[in-house]
């Protein structure tokens, strides 16, 4: 489930620019040319381990000689103090690359872990986690590649994939269900997408359930009572969605009202680096 | 100081497509193509605002029609509740560029934010915040020029503008004066740039001032009475720096040792969002 | 619903650069650098006009002082010997932009036309055409923009954005109910897109109406009897597509069936192009 | 004589980037990771091949391990039913390659097939088919090299690399022999390239004759007899070329007034694609 | 004749970007930001002016407010002192702007200038200076532009645009007729774009008039005497083009040959910049 | 110390696509496609060789079974007749790469040949070269590696990281001392990289001594004579720098003042390729 895609690619070249552009003139300057090394990742946090198919990608770009062994799988809970891959190659490969390939790892691991949190606090509940757009411009995919990798379903990737009507469409449309009507009409026309109705309210919830036509609805900034309420008018017909409000604390008594999904990107855009180093253990003269 | 360089538009250009691709669906079936409004740009946290020129090269790629109106300076510390700016301009072009443009504001001024907190924490002392190259991968320039706008001065921006010897170097040239000696040497003749060195020891510390010819001293992983004993040592003869093992906690002990800069990661690679919304104020139909 | 993504005006910078390259020197070496002039595209055959959005993109990057006026709208139907619109501006400009604004035009307008031809062909019947991924590579987002403006329902964009079980992923699966049951499950943790399942005989309709959680149902092959019948086991409960071994002789036959959607990849790849010219009316020494 | 330009590769990780994007997501959650599979590419329709080269370089952006075995060789012209190649490989490569590849294959051998339509239809005679700058936008190079592959000459690639004087550009220049003089005395001191003028009339042909200077003169919208009035005047002293309002039906009438050149849009911008599917013969589990 | 391509446009923004990256800190830290100025641009040796339309693409990329001046034409000839432009605008722009732009300036203008000069020492005979391929990587066509600038004729812009067949090609041929017969045999099936052969004897002249096809010969490191004698020989049939060791000193007598060009690598290879000088005039405080 | 940016591969392509285009059509129709050749890279002059890693990179575009074997090593100094590297493979492949890696190779080459005559020049002096920004659009990096390999030492790699004062600067802050204090402050919060200031005369060189905070002070235009006065008033205190009007002639006379650094435009904006062939040895027909 990596993306596949080049635009990957491109930014991991591009983060390489931007670290070492014309060249590690540290490197350069005090490493034998030939000499060849391995290291270890260390990851210095329990959590979950994310982006080590970017490994390769990275190493790749340096030198093709760089070995990889992954030591555990992409997903996998791990305590602090794991190793988690050893990479083999030319020294000055593994020393250019090593920041970035850490950030990147540090970056999707700790958002995994985050999701994984949020995952393990709504166990045992119909609920699952769902992540938004508010990742961080440029990592769409990656971002959520690490918040599915830490458990979330991945809602809509953007504003073309799906129909979300929310309250400024609402205003522009006049009127809920003038909005859902126009834009289902439209639909038959246009596009073959789900489509989600923002409700803020139980009457919200009853006149999208009239209209027809809803995939899911989602209940915005409503507390945990009025998710339940709504779960129970909803009744199965369509799929529902809790957000907005939602923190750590209140997270497990929205996973209680019966709710089908719970989004929050606080999994993204409030994610922290994963504690991981990348140690040179046998530094060999060449 | 915001960076001018045209990787910054390709990366917004890119952000866009991410988040936009084709179209955006919903806006386009339920507001009218012709439809004005305008919406303020509402910061709901105490903290330090940056991405203000962000905002202009965001909502330029959907309309040259959108006007926008600062607020507040880019680096102006706010309280919840402010409203930094005004776009105003077509319906569509405002709905589509919301995200994208939230989505840069909010990391660049959480970035700037947690800056400011520690540099707020070692106010009065003689130290200095340094930022470092534990960045979003893609993100380098805008993460850097984040930590500037919240206080920090900014640490090297990659392996090319700057030579610091580190444990590695120093074990592959076979010591640290034999690492020192060897790159000032080779520098005479190759490049023209700041040195600095990690010293693990405060015998580490004799020695580089022994060798001479380095700008600059790191203190790695020192307790604070280590580095205020590493900064007499110094005696203002180069420049001095603590990093690793550095919290919240612990930063103003550090800052008390009299050492010229502390550097640390947590500023990017821990920083959240801020808390920042738009709302639609207007919209009208056309 | 014109795609603003930066890909196309990638696409429209990458087609004058293999039209143009270092210049048009004909134009170059015969017209006067400072000569303006206007120009008519005119539509030599009926059909329906696609690409309106496509005249200032292309021109602008000759010249910010062409002037573009469209005299139809964009998805008009109109008999040959329409003007669609006209432009004024240099000379030089309005030569070398020529060729690539019209071989974008024609194309798109090729599209539309073909794609409103089979449109009319099933109207009054409750079906509704879809498009499909047999698109020019570099052109899906055009193609399918074309489409949809000759009044055809965008089907998924790519392999990203829906969920579609083909008789392949049948046969890797071990069966039509053990792929159907492995997906959603798999859904269930990953993402939240519609699902549609190929169906090869009748059995396989039951077996995937029995199963649950699809959202729509294809008849891959069927003969149109087939699919009626296929239109009343379903009865509603899920959409329903014909696809496969439609042409245009026996398409309105499927659209009796009651089936909600006929796709056809014929409206893409075997769409010739509208022919199009563009006349400088009035070439004036400067 | 396939171009090996890097701009095909581009535009190959884009229509990969549009097909695909962030994953093939129902591959992904219904055939293992592990298995491989063989496939055939089956040509279902009397055609030219054309676009075997591009297999590898679509199938290489998935998978290192694919092998294809091409079974006919580039240009070859075969009967419905052909097996043109195979592919086998990992079969999330296959699938995801799947449809990429036959765009390409189906665009590619459309073309050349139609080509080979015309240049049979004037076997015998002196005239050579040639394309035309019709083609769409960002596959300059590629419909070029189908159109060659079909068997017909390739005209000038743009704008840059040979001089035709049209009408436009006689009325800017003040006539025809103006326009020729002009032209030969600035190529003079400019290029070194081709030159060829569009005779509106036999006049016009005489007046280019007169002139001098002129490699090819092209009579537009002759009728085949004024087509050979216009080759008996020139008599083989320079090269001639037929173009506009030339069919399918009247295209032996043209070849047989002696004339070099024939050109049409038509093999370009009316092609339709050739029908080839790919089909998984051999999934195996892993 | 300025190179439209948007691969120029690539090509500067490029450029900025290597010499201004994150941005200008010495003008951001010394120079207030909302300071005005202008400036002149010098040029401090005799020289042809070449670059002019460079300026605008430059500074544009900075500030949309900047005012250029031109005051002297493209490939005018100017003494040392002369101001060939103004640019008025914020100061910031001005300096970032300047060494870039001057960059530009000072290559284009030292290679027309380097063409002029061996332009002139030709005047009054038949004889026409063609450049070649040996241009700066990345910079074809603005070399080929600014050699034209300077009085040079274009040869092909590259191996796509002319046929040349050369000592190397004749040996894998089997001989220079084989070679030539099977290339216009090739050609009349492929492309239809001028031939030229370079002939390594008067012998080989022979053989290529004998042979017929051909529309230059290009005698290849002949002495003068041989070149007049291949003129004599060739009697006006085809073009003729000598080639190899020619040098300034040499070079009129090579015109005087009678031949109709000569081709040097020296005007772009072994051109040097050309002294040119941007000076700050009127920096005011804003 | 070759610059291993992927900008430097992008040129690479760039290079590529300009010179071939769609391709190398006298190759493709003189030389059986399936021809292997070898052929030796030869310089013809005295020089110093750059640009030996470009090789592989070029010739890889091409295809994978080119052999490259170098003869001498990156930055040897040669004499004239001298091959430097044999290249086997692919007889199309060599031919159309040949012209693009001589491009790069002259080039380079030219200007590490260039700077070693400087260096050469001053040799037993303390002086050093320092190349400058003065180098062609797009080639900055290759350019200052070239330098660097013909022995110049590396100034600022642009206005990013370092900073130099300079008049512009002065007359904008209002003074020298004012420029310097206001600099040295904002770095305080900004930035930590050397500082240069530019003087005019004597007396800015003892204002700069007496500021205090300055890594390097250039001598703008001085005499030698005065750049001897102004090291003994320097006195080791900080690094010194003679710049402007230094010719080749003059070089001595500054380097034996006893000055730190020597820069020169010249080794880059005036180095002209060095002549290097590309010959085939053994075309052998497959």
């Amino acid at each position: 489930m990596f993306p596949t895609d080049t635009a990957i690619l491109r930014l991991i070249q591009f983060a390489i620019h931007e670290d070492v552009g014309r060249g590690d003139i540290t490197t350069e300057m005090t490493v034998p040319e030939t000499a060849t090394a391995s290291a270890r990742f260390l990851v210095k946090q329990d959590g979950v381990v994310c982006g080590l198919p970017i490994l390769p990608l990275v190493f790749r770009q340096f030198s093709d000689s760089v070995q990889i062994v992954e030591l555990v799988r992409e997903g996998d809970r791990v305590p602090a103090g794991t190793v988690v891959a050893t990479v083999e190659g030319p020294a000055h490969a593994l020393l250019a690359a090593e920041r970035t390939a850490l950030n990147f790892m540090q970056r999707m691991s700790g958002v995994a872990t985050k999701t994984a949190q949020y995952v393990d606090r709504i166990s045992g509940t119909r609920a699952r986690i769902l992540d938004t757009r508010k990742t961080i411009p440029g990592w769409r995919a990656l971002d959520k590649y690490a918040a599915q990798t830490g458990g979330a379903v991945n809602h809509r990737m953007g504003l073309f994939d799906m129909v979300m009507i929310k309250d400024n469409h609402i205003t522009a449309a006049g009127g809920i269900r003038e909005a859902i009507t126009a834009c289902i009409e439209e639909m038959r026309h246009r596009v073959a997408v789900k489509i989600e109705v923002e409700a803020q309210s139980l009457d919200d919830v009853r006149t999208i359930l009239e209209t027809g036509g809803v995939d899911r609805v989602m209940f915005d900034n409503f507390i945990p009572e009025s998710v339940a309420e709504g779960v129970r008018l909803v009744n199965g017909a369509i799929e529902t969605e809790a957000s907005g409000g939602i923190t750590f604390d209140n997270l497990r008594a929205y996973a209680e009202t019966g709710v089908d999904f719970i989004s929050t990107g606080a999994i993204t855009h409030s994610a922290t680096a994963l504690d991981i180093s990348m140690k040179l253990v046998v530094p060999r003269r060449a």
